[in-house]
């Protein structure tokens, strides 16, 4: 159990700037995020495409923006929990314990904390799932939303790949230029791929010579074996034709890219209105004690969803914690410009002020 | 009179992104300040010192954000009037009709406009004067807040510089070394004077050579002519030691920077509470309708004098003022990254969209 003032839900830009306001304040915290990186939306959605509404920066990547964000929080050696999902949040004698699962390999994290900062963003983004009952009871046998170590069999495996993009088609090609026999199907809901000029080209080839099956269509359900443990033994694929084919499979794996999802937060008993959570926006209090939302996730009167308005509630919130952690230290506001606290805080020695 | 959608009053960073918003939102505006020119405190107070507590600049000068926010709002070609204080509001049909000063020599403006946003920080820069009766009735002729040029006299003039810092020194020592025949007093609070090295050793030097008197006292009270119009012949000096010298002078030039004053608009009839003007937070809109407050003149619940707020207090109004300019117009919030609409506004050309 990581013991901790503060816990952050969210490595965007917005829960970046929550760890920086935190820490100008004196309170350290840890930060959860489901991707494998900072920068939430800014890194999953855009990373390279310019934004231009943050002040003072005329024109930044969703990267550069990150960047400059994890430059600027280094002197409060917030530490990163990435890959982790937040599960549940249970109080205990006043103090918020938070479970997360890890969405890779590693083992969940647990957190013991007085003040909690959802900076969920549009939600938490994990891999895009077709609804398909049964599919999550295969996850991590024969099913999976990455490219998987592939058993080593004397037969081929027969591996349906689902996906439309770079990702997917990429994957396609690597599985046909290895060393291991694999029967290939690419499914994807039409027969237009999105991916780099030579990947394409490659795939065109691959297709001409027999070495993959490209169907259009939709997965409609799983075949299994009925036994415990279940195993993938095919799918029903709904074609535009509407048709339905019956494919003999062995391993799914889906390769649909990253949506947000809200995910285990509704159901954590906080107040919601229109899938946001609302929140006071004098100090981003959500209606739960101790629990703050920030960003695109919270909805109050006049709220904007844009990332300019996230920095003054993260700046809201962060006051509002330190109110609540460090009710006898509370003082005229201070400014990084002046103040000798804020400077050690940040680790910089401002020229000598003329007094 | 100038006609505009909107008239911005405050040049600082707040006032720059209130530009920015409106100018994403269509709407072009007209920048009124005291100042010579752009940023505000962060010009007038801290030009040269580093802030930390921007999002995104790790550090930045308040002359660097300023330079920043100018070049942002580039495309959205907001006209200035600089050195102007706006002085009296009233509504006209709907309309409200604005009336500056100038504080210089040119003419004040005059402004029509359906939407005003005061974006006034602590209050408009203004040089500092000593409270005096009579003084403001001498400005222009025989009391001065920047180095008048002399009028040619055969016989020396008497000066009297009222400062105890780089400016006033500086210019005590150009008088000295000036081909004008002068007679120069220095007046300050106490005979300590915050210069540069090489200023203060000249000083000291002209001290010892009798070129000027250092007096050390605050101005009581000034003599004049008794005639109109009425013209300086001395100044009464409240020295440390409890007596009054009496100074017979003939030009009061007062260089004690600028300092920032609520000024006019606490006149205009707008609430206000503690010296703030009270703006509600959803939309940043006084108590007077079309009339809206940003950054550090306001107050609301929660509300903490930080650049970081101002931003998003700008955009609030901003979207505000939109919604009453063009009514019609609302739709769904677009964003700089994939709005052709908002990119075509900001003059940019952003990377072909994958869709």
């Amino acid at each position: 159990m990581i013991h901790s003032d503060a816990v952050v839900i969210g490595a965007g830009p917005v829960g970046l700037w929550t760890v920086f306001e935190l820490g100008l304040l004196g309170i350290s915290c840890h930060v959860v995020d489901t991707l494998s990186g900072p920068g939430g939306q800014c890194a999953a959605l855009y990373a390279d495409k310019p934004i231009y509404d943050i002040p003072g920066l005329p024109v930044v990547s969703g990267q550069g923006l990150t960047q400059a964000l994890m430059r600027q929080i280094e002197p409060f050696q917030a530490q990163f929990h990435f890959g982790q999902q937040i599960e549940e949040v249970t109080q205990v004698d006043n103090v918020w314990h938070l479970r997360a699962k890890s969405l890779g390999n590693s083992a969940g994290c647990a957190f013991a904390a007085r003040t909690v900062f959802i900076a969920g963003g549009v939600g938490a983004f994990v891999p895009k799932a077709p609804a398909l009952d049964g599919l999550h009871a295969l996850v991590g046998t024969d099913v999976w939303f990455e490219p998987p170590s592939l058993p080593v069999h004397t037969a081929p495996v027969r591996i349906c790949v689902l996906g439309g993009e770079e990702d997917a088609v990429q994957y396609v090609l690597a599985l046909i230029e290895g060393q291991q026999p694999v029967q290939v199907n690419l499914l994807h809901r039409r027969d237009v791929f999105k991916a780099s000029p030579p990947a394409l080209q490659k795939l065109e080839s691959a297709r001409a010579a027999g070495k993959v099956r490209v169907i259009a269509g939709q997965p409609l359900r799983l075949h299994t074996t009925g036994q415990s443990p279940q195993r993938l033994t095919g799918i029903d694929i709904d074609t535009p034709a509407d048709d339905v084919i019956a494919l003999e499979t062995d391993m799914l794996v889906i390769l649909q890219g990253l949506g947000p999802k809200l995910g285990p937060l509704s159901r954590w008993g906080l107040q919601m209105a229109r899938k946001q959570l609302v929140v006071d926006p004098s100090t981003c209090a959500t209606s739960v004690h101790g629990i703050f939302a920030v960003g695109d996730i919270v909805d109050y009167p006049g709220k904007k969803k844009l990332i300019v308005s996230g920095f003054h509630e993260a700046t809201q919130a962060a006051f509002a914690a330190a109110a609540q952690l460090r009710p006898d230290e509370a003082g005229p506001l201070q400014y990084t410009t002046s103040s000798k606290l804020l400077q050690q805080r940040l680790g910089v020695q401002a020229p000598a002020s003329d007094t």
